[in-house]
């Protein structure tokens, strides 16, 4: 095949740990081996994160595509230790979100589309409906994905903090959302601390997440037992417990298990995304 | 500021073309410049895209974070002509999707799951919750958005189809997709053809979407009259007509502008998404 890419010369392809299981790649790029050695960084030095670092993870974010070009989404930078301590404790608790020197919040925003429309005196109602709720997540999802891997390239770190959503009235208020922007996730965001004892995670075999043609649910689930395989290996190492199936059930056995998320509709409608 | 980046000795920063204005980016890496030159490819060569290629660009969506590590998501990779022609005319008739040697469909799957608790004799009934809906979405673009990038990276160009959720029913029987799972949106993946007249599309100035500390409705909105002349001025040269507001505002009129996608909440709950 004569693709040439900009990374054409890359080195060797790298054997990855991404599947815990010995698979290789047999393409890659320098930008592939930075993606396949992504890790969660929850602990990061005392160093500042510069505001010109800030500023192109985001020109990299609206680089990401967006539905229609509507662009449905904001991000709010968070700094300020209080705020970002208040942020935390609504957000589960996690230290590391407050340990964070930045954490952005990434929002699912119809609010934008709102304001034009009555400044110019016409309606959005398309913005009521569950496909704009969506359209806002995933573009907040494309954006804020290259931002990650923008990041890491910078030598950056950062977990996604999905936890945000416990408390989504709190933390709009916090942030003074307007009406139709919701905060969708959080990104702690910092330099990675060396001392942090964490590899990367292993990922379902490729063969339990890829189909051709047409989904294969019994093709795909034969690769489940090896998983819990490698994945039970890599939560020993690092003092976790169970496999993955195990983790899967209990965190989506239903409405006990979701920190508060089962009343998410209706509290997304209230805040201005009715989802209808 | 001490960041070292594995591109750290990148050349000088680009000067974005990204929003239309002269703006820069003052920091930069390989991994930047690549995703701030991002443009959508519809006009594909007749080179095939090698199933190695697709398996790297699957491994680096894989590595991408994934929420509570549920890995919520599946990727069909559609090759065979007859399909493509079919998913093309159910997503909005749109030549270049037909015209793709490899259309993947990315899946919001909680099908997953659901088996796994059907073999094991227990109840997943938070996946009958929006935020679970919304958290195959999210996976499902985080995923999706590795795989662009990494697919650039090699020398390949993709855009997304979102109107693979015009007929969702349809496409779920296309693609033999069990309860649970629904497409979230299309990519079609090619070799880019240099005679495609399109350039990099400029995106709403940075201050109209960074915040900090508190979203500033007044402040980011100020940007608006601004894009839209730059909008427009990329617009005009590339033959097409009117500025960001107005096309926002026609996007979002109401259901008649939705593309039938006003009836998704109803759809998705008949296919396994219930989203309460």
């Amino acid at each position: 095949m004569g693709i040439v890419g900009i990374n054409s010369d890359a080195p060797r392809p790298p054997s990855t740990p991404r599947y815990g299981d010995g698979s290789s790649v047999t393409v890659s790029s320098e930008v592939l081996a930075l993606q396949l050695a992504h890790r969660s960084v929850r602990r990061f030095t005392d160093e500042d994160v510069s505001e010109e670092h800030v500023r192109a993870l985001v020109a990299a974010a609206q680089s990401a595509p967006t539905s229609s070009n509507l662009q449905a989404w904001s991000v709010v930078a968070v700094r300020d230790p209080a705020r970002k301590a208040r942020l935390a404790a609504l957000a589960g608790g996690q230290a590391f979100v407050e340990a964070a020197p930045v954490l952005l919040v990434w929002v699912a925003d119809l609010s934008r589309a709102r304001r034009l429309a009555a400044r110019t005196g016409v309606t959005v109602d398309a913005t009521d409906y569950l496909e704009s709720t969506l359209i806002g997540f995933v573009d907040a999802a494309l954006a804020a994905q290259n931002a990650v891997v923008a990041a890491e390239s910078l030598g950056l770190g950062s977990t996604y903090v999905g936890a945000i959503r416990n408390h989504p009235r709190e933390v709009a208020a916090e942030l003074a959302l307007p009406y139709g922007a919701v905060a969708a996730f959080g990104l702690a965001l910092g330099v990675p601390d060396a001392s942090e004892d964490a590899g990367v995670k292993p990922r379902l075999p490729q063969g339990a997440v890829l189909h051709h043609e047409q989904y294969d649910a019994a093709a795909a689930d034969a690769h489940l037992p090896a998983y819990d395989g490698h994945l039970g290996a890599y939560n020993k190492r690092h003092g976790l417990a169970g496999v993955w199936t195990e983790r899967v059930l209990a965190r989506l056995a239903g409405p006990a298990s979701m920190a508060g998320r089962h009343t998410l509709r209706q509290t997304l409608a209230d805040l201005g995304l009715p989802s209808r």
